[in-house]
């Protein structure tokens, strides 16, 4: 052992394994074969972006824990069996410009399969249904070009604001002081193209287009390099899926990382002092010189922190909720839409549920599609019970694929904002005020404490690779600092 | 003991009691002697809802205990002391219809006395500084005309809100849709009448007015009774104080109370089942038939609850931060604004600090002056240093009162937005849709959990008299459950 360890000067590291001695004695730490040790750097959750900081750090010679509240890795990503094969009922796309997961993909060798995007796509917005080709929506060519000069604004907007960091704009506190939807009134009368504006909101935030500040859909635009990159399925966030499950690679992380991880460990209390950070959890009391959150920012808010958080911090934790979703997968014998010339996309404001996505590839046996309830619906259909979402279901389907859509061979759900421990998804969502009056705080560390997450990313906020990128990120933070 | 007991027939309450011994026993729970009993109803909060919650149980022949998370009762009231007398640091006033304060005031003897308001007011908006007499801010002729409009189109919406529901209302979701703000901009194009909507904004919901649903605002007016109520001095929420504190009758009501009020004992844990409730604290662990959660939704979503909440509950807390507020009190050797004619009142947008307030009653042997810093300047000001903040006060007051004002003989202050157990204060402010989105979840109970706490108030929300109300409200509720 050297001079330093983990940045600390040798006295320092032997204060921290001393007073982790200490705390780990304390009443209400579990048995001592469960209690924690001392490690370099504790990491709070194991979805994609605390194991890719947790991967970085053991690259450069670190100790680690990842802390998961719970009994599986993943995070907003988690697998699921459909007719006996295994899929995403998280996130589960993959885009060109995603390198981070790309290149994880590739690392793990996890093939990427496009998506089946063949066909017509549907749109059906403002009591007009059309079907449609390729990425641009369907709608009447005075719909299209209101809709296309509103995008076109938005873009101009958005390319203009520093991401990550959208509050130090000089426009910041305008931007943010209006709701997506206080801009659509204004700037988008026709309804079609506003109702279709809703329907895009709703399906890549997980919210309505009141809930969001203006700023932060900017901003989001600005991460993920434009709307159209949102939105498109070829060579945008929907481009391509994974063999098995995007899931399978946090699952093969985790299993490199062994030991280290432990699941079923919700932190219930993180404290720090001049020497290092405490974590008390379910498991056992961890110490460490420093610590990585990768919680969204609600459910960090639901640690306990000794000394209490800076104002700012707190009450970016009070003002960033997660989205409401519901993910739902079907399976039938055959993909029968693809025999009507359909692509199973639909885009519609007429059904509770939607969009919809064929969710078969090469590999796919029979047929499959996946949809979301998001933002209002979500809110009206988690707390009822999975036989009435199931018949809303399979009513939105026949609806647009007929009769044969009510008889699927398998069917799962995920109610995301059910999970304990994410309570929402995809991601947390700013409304006014919030960015410019605590966005700092995202990425802010509050002396040994430092936050990951997609929230955080430099780019793709809202995504994998955003969580990826943030991991990767706070790594380097940590691994920097004193 | 008859056939019922705590509205639970006497099988229900014999398993009640096992359970709640054997909850006792649980890894984690406090010593024997520490450890909880069974009642009949668990309220967490001390602040003026639990307590009145607690006070009306009683009065109905129900056990209950009361825990606290801090070392003291009041939640967002709090005493402390001016140059040797006892003063109000959190909520202090009290207005004539706030009926439900007065009444307790009345009941433990505590006097009312009125808010000094003689001599003329100051107001400085948008460049321009006057002195004024009364309620009508001393705004030019042309800029009161716009204010007054403004204020009469503001009264006219929120008259027809079905308070404390408002998000029933069939213009809800459009109202909903605005930040007020973004009303603002559209309503209030002249700067002076503008500037001065952001800073009543500021002093009556401690947030900005782009953090501000325009429907929490109608809302809030509406359970206030107007506007007018919400910032006149005479007549309004800022009529009277209380000889000593209005936190003396908090504390009164504890000391009734006895050892029903537990202090230092944060829950942790919420557990229901068929039988009951369980409510695990630092203090030890509590088995009630029901429980009353009095905290801020922003706060009770810090305690973990088992089953988890509904999709709207857990929404509804991520979506409900507190404001900010930073709370100063000065004394002096004498009240020498007085004798330049002043009333003490500050308006202003030039200064990080204020409103201003005189202190004095009739009671108070020197000067004294109160402030706020409220919204922006309370999220800038909370993490710096004591001394940063107190030299920024003098400045400020010097701005308006001369050099005098730079020599206080005491200085007190409470920083709300990092109080451990209210990260923030007055009240919690739903930003846009969040009321139309989450609303229901205020007040509707989850099984055995009701809510209470001044932003559940019929009346009055944010105030200390909604705060009683909310209590009494849920003591009703539970009186009558099953």
């Amino acid at each position: 052992m050297g001079d330093k360890q983990n940045g600390l000067s040798r006295r320092e590291a032997i204060a921290i394994a001393a007073s982790g001695a200490v705390v780990a004695g304390l009443p209400g730490s579990a048995s001592a074969k469960e209690a924690g040790q001392t490690v370099d750097v504790i990491i709070v959750g194991a979805g994609f972006a605390g194991l890719s900081a947790a991967r970085e750090l053991r690259r450069a010679g670190k100790s680690v824990v990842v802390l998961e509240a719970d009994e599986r890795v993943g995070g907003r990503t988690k697998a699921a069996t459909l007719a006996g094969e295994t899929i995403d009922i998280g996130g589960q796309w993959v885009g060109p410009t995603q390198t981070h997961l790309l290149a994880l993909a590739k690392d793990y060798g996890v093939r990427v399969v496009p998506q089946y995007a063949d066909g017509e796509n549907i749109i059906d917005i403002a009591g007009r249904m059309a079907r449609y080709r390729g990425e641009t929506p369907g709608l009447a060519d005075e719909d299209l070009a209101e809709f296309g000069a509103a995008v076109l604004q938005l873009e101009t907007m958005a390319a203009r604001l520093p991401v990550p960091r959208p509050w130090l704009a000089p426009e910041a506190p305008e931007l943010d002081a209006l709701t997506v939807e206080s801009w659509l009134l204004v700037n988008v009368p026709g309804k079609p193209a506003r109702e279709l504006f809703r329907a895009l909101i709703r399906a890549v935030m997980s919210s309505e287009s009141a809930d969001v500040s203006l700023l932060a859909l900017l901003s989001y635009m600005a991460s993920a390099g434009g709307l159209e990159a949102l939105i498109a399925t070829r060579g945008g966030a929907q481009d391509s899926l994974f063999e098995g499950s995007v899931w399978s690679i946090a699952s093969k992380i985790a299993a490199e990382l062994g030991g280290a991880v432990v699941l079923g460990a919700p932190v219930s209390r993180i404290e720090q002092d001049a020497k290092g950070v405490t974590a008390t959890s379910a498991k056992g009391v961890w110490r460490g010189a420093r610590v990585i959150v990768t919680a969204p920012p609600a459910m960090a808010a639901r640690i306990a922190y000794a000394p209490p958080l800076p104002a700012r911090r707190d009450g970016l934790t009070q003002r960033m909720p997660l989205g409401n979703v519901i993910k739902v997968a079907l399976a039938y014998d055959r993909p029968f839409w693809r025999e009507q010339g359909l692509s199973g996309l639909v885009i519609s404001d007429k059904t509770e549920f939607g969009p919809w996505f064929d969710r078969g590839t090469s590999l796919t046996k029979g047929g499959a599609l996946v949809g979301f309830f998001d933002g209002a619906p979500a809110r009206r259909w988690a707390d009822r019970t999975p036989a009435e979402r199931r018949a809303r279901v399979l009513d939105d389907l026949a609806e647009y694929f007929g009769e044969a859509a009510r008889h699927p061979v398998d069917y799962v759900e995920e109610v995301w904002t059910l999970a304990p421990f994410q309570r929402g998804g995809y991601v947390s969502v700013p409304g006014p005020g919030v960015l410019t009056g605590f966005g700092s705080a995202l990425l802010d560390p509050v002396g040994r404490i430092h936050w990951a997450g997609t929230e955080t990313a430099d780019a793709w906020v809202g995504y994998i690779d955003g969580a990826i990128r943030s991991g990767e990120r706070a790594a380097k933070e940590v691994a920097g600092a004193p």
